[in-house]
C-alpha cells in the first residue's frame, strides 16, 4: 500500500428531501449567488421552483449562468467569472450533473483570478483561492459531487482538460436520488460506464497490497453491476438511485484511490473523442474499456483481471488464469450493451480521420500506468473500437 | 437505503514516516500540549522520543499523562482535565490506541467544562466546546482516530459507557502501520475481533437497499479474515499491518454505517463484561459473537446470513440457506480460535455471578436492534458462552 494523505471535507446531506438543508447551509456562505445549470431539466421537476423558494424565504440575490454543455465549455466558464466579477457573487451553487459542478468549480477559481481561466485548466497558474460551491447533484456519473477534479473543454484548440485543487471540494452537496428518476435511460447508462471507469483507473494498477482498496473496489463495481440496468429500466426505483448515486461520490476521489496508484488509462483515451467530437463521455469509455482490457491483458497483468473476474463477476475461479480473464472482459463488453450502449466508435460519428492526433495526445504521461501506453498502443485499441 | 448526513473531517496521514507531518500539524493547534498515552510501548520503539524531538525543534511545552488504563477510567480523565486546566492547555496529543484516545477526547470536554467529567460521559451535559486533539495511532482496533465515539469505565459503578459528539472527531491523525510492529498476538487477534465486530454491528440490519454498504462491509470483513492471521504470525508484515489499521479507521464512523441503521447489539452486551470484569474489549466481543448470531439466526435474519456466508466466507450458495448460515457462524467460531482467542467466558475469569445485573442493563435500547434483545435473550447469550 503507498503512503497517502485522506480528507473529503464535503458535507454530504443525502436522500429524500435534503433540499431543506440549503435554507441552512447556503446563508452561511454568502447571499448573492451565482446559480450554474445546464438545460431545462430542473424546471421541468419542480428544483428549479424548489430552490427559488428557499432563495426567497433566506433573502438570497440571484445571477444566473444557464445552459452549462454536457462537455462544459471555457466559454461558459468565462462568462460565469464574468458575471461573478461584476456581481460581486459570494457563493456558486451548482445544480445539475458532473458537467455543472465542474463549470462551476472552474468559475470559482477564475473569480479570484485577474487573467483568463483557461490558465487554471492548463495549470499554468495554481489555484490559491475560490469561491465556495454548494451542489445539488442530478446525475450520478462524476463524483464532481465530493472531488476536487474538474473538466472542462475547448473544443478550438480540442483540449479537454482535466484540473484538480483541494479548493474545488464544494462545501456542501445534496444528494436527494429522486432527482435522478427523469434521467433518460442513455444517460443513466452513460453514467454508470462512468462511475465503472472510475473504479477500474485504479483498481487495475500495480501496488502491491492496496487489499482493503481492491475489497471495497469489488463491492462499488458489484453496486453499479447489481443497479444500472434496474435504474435504466425503472427510472424511478429509488433503491437503484440511491445506490448508483452514493456509488458515484465513492467512485472517484477517496476510500478507493487512497494508497493506491492513480494513473487514468481509458479516461485520457476518451477525452480526446469527446474533445474532436463532443460525444458523450460514459459512451466513450464504455466503447473503449473493453478493447483497452483486451488490449493490457498479459502474463504480467492477469492476476489483477482474474480477482475482477472472480470477485466482481463471480466466474469460478478454479479455471485456467486467461480463461477466467477474458470471461470477465467478455461479461464487461455485454453488461454495456445490456445498457443499450453503443458499441463501436462509428456508431456515435467517429471515423479514421482523426485517430493519430487523438492517440499521440491520449499516450502522454501514460507511460507509467497499470500497463504502460505508447501512441501506437492507444492508436491500436482506438482501431480495434471503430 | 436511510437517509444520511456524511462527513468525517479528520485528516489522515497514513504510511511510513508520516510521523514527520506532526512538525507542520501541531502548531496549528498549539504551543501547550497534553501528552496522553497508555504504557510503555512508546517508549520501548522510539516514538515517544521522535515526539520529542519534534517538540524540541518547534518549542513546544509539553505536560504529560501517561498510564491510559485499556479501559480507560473516568479518574484518568479527571486527571487530565485538571493537568489541562492548569496548564492553560492548548492541544492535546494522544499516542496509543483506542483506549488513550478515547481517554483524550473526553478530557478535551472536560477541559472546557466546569462540573465533573461524568457528566459528559453520561450525556447528561451536552459537548459544546472541547481542545483540539492530534492522534498517533499504535494500535488497529477501534477506530477511535477518525470517529466521533469515546467509551470510558467507571469501576465504581461497573459503568463501561459511550459517548460521541461530531467535535470529538481528531483534527489530525498520523497512522504509521510500523507503529503496531511490536503489538503483541493477543492483543492484535483482539484488534482484528474489535474491527469485526463493529462491522457486523450494522451489516446486520434490517435497512432494505442498503447494498453498496453491505458490499464494502463485506470487503473490510475479507480484509480482517486474510490480514488478522497474518499479522498475528508476523507481526512485522507492512502489508498485513497496513491493511489492519486502515481497515479499523473505515470500519467504525463511515462508509458503510450511514445509510444504514446503528444499534449495536454485541458491543452493548460486551460493555457489561468489561465494566464488571475489566476484560479486554476485543476477547468480550470474539466470545459472545458466535453465539449471538447463533441466537439471532431466524427465518427473519437468515437471508443476511446467507449474504454474509456466501459474499465473505465464500460459502457454495447452492445449499440450503440455513446450511449457509450455520456454516458462517460456524467460520467465524473457527477464525476467532485462528486468532487464539479464548472462546468461554469462563477462561477469562467471568462465572455466573453477575449474569442477571449485566443481561438487563446490556438490553436496555435493544429493542430496536437487527433482532430485538430482552434482559432474557441477553442471559441466554451469556449462559451459552460461559
Amino acid at each position: 500500500m503507498n503512503n497517502f494523505y485522506y480528507q473529503i471535507p464535503t458535507e454530504v446531506y443525502f436522500g429524500k428531501g435534503q433540499i431543506g438543508q440549503l435554507e441552512r447551509e447556503l446563508p452561511k456562505y454568502g447571499k448573492k449567488v451565482l446559480l450554474v445549470y445546464g438545460g431545462g431539466s430542473i424546471k421541468r421537476m419542480g428544483l428549479y421552483q424548489t430552490i427559488y423558494a428557499i432563495f426567497e424565504r433566506i433573502g438570497i440575490e440571484v445571477i444566473e449562468l444557464p445552459g452549462v454543455e454536457p462537455n462544459p465549455r471555457i466559454e461558459t466558464v468565462r462568462a460565469g467569472v464574468e458575471l461573478c466579477k461584476n456581481n460581486h457573487i459570494e457563493v456558486i451553487l451548482a445544480v445539475g450533473g458532473g458537467s455543472t459542478i465542474d463549470c462551476a468549480k472552474v468559475i470559482s477559481a477564475g473569480a479570484k483570478y485577474a487573467g483568463d481561466s483557461w490558465d487554471i485548466v492548463t495549470g499554468s497558474v495554481p489555484v490559491t483561492d475560490t469561491l465556495p460551491i454548494i451542489t445539488v447533484l442530478t446525475l450520478a456519473a462524476t463524483g464532481s459531487e465530493m472531488d476536487r477534479f474538474a473538466v472542462i473543454s475547448n473544443m478550438k484548440t480540442n483540449d479537454k482538460l482535466g484540473v484538480f485543487s483541494p479548493l474545488f471540494y464544494p462545501k456542501v452537496s445534496i444528494l436527494d436520488p429522486e432527482y435522478t428518476f427523469t434521467v433518460p435511460k442513455n444517460q443513466t447508462a452513460a453514467g454508470t460506464a462512468d462511475i465503472m471507469s472510475h473504479i477500474f483507473e485504479h483498481y487495475f494498477n500495480n501496488v502491491k497490497g492496496a487489499y482493503v482498496q481492491n475489497r471495497i473496489a469489488e463491492g462499488l463495481l458489484k453496486t453499479c453491476i447489481h443497479y444500472g440496468p434496474i435504474a435504466s429500466h425503472k427510472p424511478d426505483n429509488y433503491e437503484a438511485r440511491a445506490n448508483l448515486m452514493w456509488v458515484s461520490s465513492l467512485a472517484i476521489d477517496g476510500i478507493t484511490w487512497r494508497g493506491n496508484d492513480v494513473i487514468p488509462s481509458v479516461h485520457p483515451m476518451e477525452h480526446e473523442l469527446s474533445a474532436y467530437y463532443d460525444i458523450t463521455h460514459g459512451v466513450g469509455l464504455a466503447i473503449l474499456t473493453p478493447h483497452w482490457m483486451k488490449h493490457v491483458l498479459n502474463d504480467k497483468t492477469v492476476d489483477r483481471f482474474v480477482e475482477y473476474g472472480v470477485n466482481v463477476w463471480g466466474i469460478d475461479p478454479s479455471q485456467d488464469k486467461f480463461q477466467i480473464a477474458n470471461q470477465a472482459i467478455e461479461m464487461t463488453a455485454n453488461f454495456y450493451k445490456v445498457l443499450e450502449i453503443p458499441v463501436t466508435l462509428r456508431e456515435v460519428g467517429i471515423d479514421d480521420t482523426h485517430l493519430e492526433i487523438m492517440a499521440e495526445k491520449a499516450s502522454r504521461g501514460l507511460e507509467d500506468a497499470f500497463y504502460p501506453l505508447t501512441g501506437k498502443d492507444v492508436l491500436d485499441i482506438f482501431k480495434a473500437s471503430l
